[in-house]
């Protein structure tokens, strides 16, 4: 049977909500995500939550029954209690029916078996978390292997990013490095870097792509640091007509996958 | 003379603090935009501000120089203030080292040239004002004629989607329209509309594309109504190979603006 909660004090509450912060998600391995979609989501990827939370009278959607009984199946806690309780672990004035709160995901390098794909995205630097959690969701549209996050990333676990990924976040490994880690692992075995730049670069639908192509996205306000540009094996830019000079980070990687995977996908 | 201006009492900043308020801002025809990067893109467009703020000790940047001179020049008013004002207009702990105010910039369809691009782009009851930023600098990188507008979207005039644009929101014409006055407006010329659609469609980079192509993009969560889908005279859709089912909206289009750029864009 669930537990309930409805007081705003109780320690569970507290400690779950503090997951709103990195350092608190760095120090549980915990994360939050919320919402029907992203949950079911996660749950056909495999994951069920730690802890699900549900507003009492919204248990009675198919879905949140469905994950109600595979989170206790899987001996994960479920508590009933009220929509403002739920807005305040999600941050959301309008929250979904169900907060779920989830093991970390990220996995490293080692564990990644880069034949298994023939793309994987790698993001350097990145900033802001809806960038991050669309990039997300491109590489699950693309069939991209994995995420791959470089140097000091915004954190993929935040609730913005999970947000924004729409699930994704639950069916894309993600990995962490700093860029010498990177580029030595992506140098023990095939691969080709393809940075997106401005320096030196061809046009985007110009280069022979071959798989495993690892597409390389810059900080959204620096692009990519000369060196790590210049340790690609193809450079490549989006024609830009316009008088604003940049597309966002998340839209130009978008682009470039796809184009990417017309080339290297095998056809149908 | 700038006007010096540091308390937050002050009837002028109460007055355009309140244009982060959708009815202030469609009740004066005033919207704010923020940093010195927009500010100048607005600048370079030919678009100055009503009302220029900066913080003491930011107007030695030769950017923040060009503008104060430029707004003086054109009459408007420039003032000086502080961290903690600006602050208080964007709505940013760090906000940039200024903020304009600008007279609304919509125009209406029949004020548009539909020859003057080979690509337009149409959004129907788009919610999220990041995407719609996204958008308005997709549509200023693939050089598109403009952005239209269809039913009720988010604001493109809201902070966040001004800030989301980069600058893009001065240099790309905006036409709001409803559906029916839409698809008249469009029918009475030359016109190819393009649905990003799900049923019904055929992949992104099958059809012949015949310039100006109006690409249209539904809503974030539900999609194009059926019906708007059905008037389109082709529909396209874009393989997504993963678990998850969608690309976040502003990904969709870009991805599908470059795709007609590359066949309807004179050779170089």
């Amino acid at each position: 049977m669930p537990r309930e909660i409805t007081a705003f004090s109780n320690p569970l509450i507290k400690r779950m909500r503090s997951l709103r912060d990195k350092k608190h998600r760095r120090a549980e391995g915990l994360f939050l995500a919320e919402g029907l979609r992203i949950l079911t989501e996660a749950r056909e990827a495999g994951h069920l939550p730690a802890y699900l939370f549900y507003a009492r009278g919204n248990d009675t959607h198919p879905l949140a029954k469905a994950l109600i009984a595979a989170t206790e199946a899987a001996g994960g806690e479920v508590i009933a209690t009220d929509d403002d309780i739920l807005s305040k672990l999600s941050g959301k004035d309008n929250p979904g029916a169900v907060v779920g709160v989830y093991r970390e995901l990220a996995t490293d390098l080692a564990r990644l078996d880069r034949t298994a794909a023939p793309i994987w995205l790698v993001a350097e630097r990145l900033r802001d978390p809806g960038n991050l959690g669309t990039i997300l969701r491109t590489a699950d549209a693309v069939g991209a292997g994995g995420l791959i996050l470089v140097d000091e990333c915004v954190d993929p676990f935040s609730v913005e990013a999970v947000r924004a990924s729409m699930g994704a976040l639950f069916t894309i490994p993600i990995a962490r490095a700093a860029w010498d880690d990177f580029h030595g692992w992506l140098r023990a075995g095939p691969g080709q870097l393809v940075g997106l730049a401005l320096e030196g670069a061809v046009d985007y639908r110009a280069p022979d792509f071959a798989a495993p192509v690892f597409l390389l996205t810059g900080n959204e306000a620096q692009g990519l640091p000369p060196a790590y540009a210049a340790a690609c094996d193809v450079r490549v830019k989006i024609p830009m007509l316009g008088k604003a000079d940049s597309l966002n980070a998340a839209v130009a990687t978008a682009v470039m996958a796809y184009t990417v995977l017309e080339r290297v996908r095998p056809t149908d």
